[in-house]
């Protein structure tokens, strides 16, 4: 009787900034903001920036009249969802290894906190709001400075025995390949990820004696590529098969109804999709080919926080059913 | 009251042979049998094979005083799990495309009947009764003549929005490897399957003019090894590799507590899994390696009966909790 709506908190923490926002289990969001980290700082400074972003949206919460469930969170490196906390080290924000999120946060606002790896929470969005509104069987990629996966089976995040599972980026798809950051050879992170983009183009212009041009990106190599430019095409086509490579071994390991390509090259456009899935062809099973569609993420980024508001509302949801 | 001791019968389906048994939910074998499967001459005959062994089975399982629950069949292929039927074509046992299998046998016995592929179903009885009992996350792989994959995520057999999913053998290794007969390259089955291996082995006795030996096969090659010979033992140095690079993928992708390898080659002994698992170093992510384990399969012959039995325990258990 008189009942509140329930609502929930979304928190994406990067290493520069953290996004938050409160949103309600179908996905709508109600209020969004965005603040510095401070993640060089330390531990408890991100923990303060988090703290601030909370208490922002709960103020927000009270003025809507709407009561917040669950936070989520979404945070770089391994996170055992049992326990809310940071596996180890998280090489892109060292300061953050072991963060104990749900303790932390929980001990101040006693709200049930529910954290999982950025990845995870980005294809959960796409799964449950986005691109993949739908699908049991989601398998996403994230195509950024490295390349992330993750994994959605019967409408549940796989995240395997130790908190580390679809690693999609370190499947090696030629052991003859390049070293890749990890220690191995041929990931596809070390052919497909924006950075090797960039470096593979100013191979190609270094072999032909060309100016390399200033502040080179992945966005400028497409431009160039629509202007005709003979490296730059190449450089895309190349990084089209390697990713059709990689696709099919997804589609014959996963055999999900639907691929998610998200991050800043997938921005490049439907034609861009278009030529990955081409070249999935010729590489993987044809009857698991048959059932799977290979699609742009739709949430951009709003993935992360709406990602971490599906997984408040999940957990609330799976407590109070 | 006086109610009987539940049974299972398991069915386990090749090309030459039907494997079938009676057995107890906790994996315990009271009887058990082998027939020709009649899989040349028509999906009708191989059914009449599966109806002579279910009314043997059922016969003991009045003798022993315990009453059949449920039916488990383990056959080549894609099964919708849900229908129990064989998806499209089953390229080693051509007749046997489309067959319903449950609805044949439940139609004849009135028995409730599930139906898996049998790659699952022998990685489900390393998980509940062989080599990864207790392991909630577990992945298969079964070296024969081409390489089968399995997995295991939370206790619950992983399928694919399309029945097909956990097809392992067929993940590109090297897109610059030799082809593959699914009409990929580099797959790993075209790599370390054990017709690769004996094709291996073939070439670099012919490089070097040395005879071919008669019957050649993956036993005769361990021999070889074993007594120092070096195109033998360059042969399975390089089967070992690709397995490494194979596993390592598997790991970053699956997370999963144990590998299990399984099939004829693994019988080569434990030296060989432990020199696979030295070359999975450099080819995974360590917070994954550091929770995995590499180890053979225990059922041997007997992991498809046992598995379709488990099969039907599960499902059973299912419908009466």
């Amino acid at each position: 009787m008189g009942q509140k709506e329930k609502a929930f908190i979304g928190l994406d923490l990067g290493g520069t900034f953290l996004k938050y926002a409160l949103g309600t289990g179908d996905g709508t969001i109600l209020h969004k903001g965005k603040l510095p980290s401070h993640g060089s700082q330390s531990a408890d400074a991100i923990f303060n920036v988090m703290f601030q972003a909370v208490a922002e949206l709960l103020e927000k919460a009270e003025k809507e009249g709407v009561e917040v469930g669950a936070i989520g969170v979404g945070s770089p490196g391994a996170i055992d969802f049992n326990t809310g906390r940071v596996l180890g080290n998280t090489p892109n924000l060292p300061l953050w290894t072991n963060a104990d999120i749900r303790g932390r946060i929980q001990e101040k606002y006693h709200i049930p906190v529910y954290a999982d790896n950025d990845a995870n929470i980005a294809i959960l969005a796409e799964a449950r709001f986005g691109a993949a509104k739908g699908c049991p069987n989601v398998v996403g990629l994230t195509l950024g400075t490295g390349i992330g996966g993750g994994v959605v089976i019967n409408d549940q995040l796989f995240r395997g025995a130790g908190f580390s599972g679809a690693e999609l980026g370190h499947m090696t798809i030629n052991f003859q390949g390049p070293k890749c950051g990890c220690g191995s050879s041929g990931c596809v992170e070390a052919y497909a990820s924006a950075t090797a983009m960039v470096r593979n183009y100013k191979e190609k212009l270094a072999a032909r004696h060309m100016p390399l041009p200033e502040r080179l990106n992945t966005e400028l190599i497409f431009a160039h590529a629509r202007s005709g430019e003979e490296e730059a095409m190449q450089t895309i086509d190349e990084v089209c098969f390697y990713l059709g490579v990689a696709i099919g071994n997804i589609i014959n390991i996963f055999n999900p109804e639907i691929i998610v390509i998200g991050g800043g090259v997938a921005d490049a456009g439907d034609a861009f999709i278009t030529r990955i899935w081409q070249n999935v062809d010729g590489h993987v099973l044809t009857a698991a080919q048959s059932i799977a569609r290979l699609v742009r993420a739709e949430l951009g980024n709003n993935a992360g926080v709406v990602g971490a508001i599906a997984l408040a509302a999940d957990s609330y949801k799976a407590w109070h059913m």
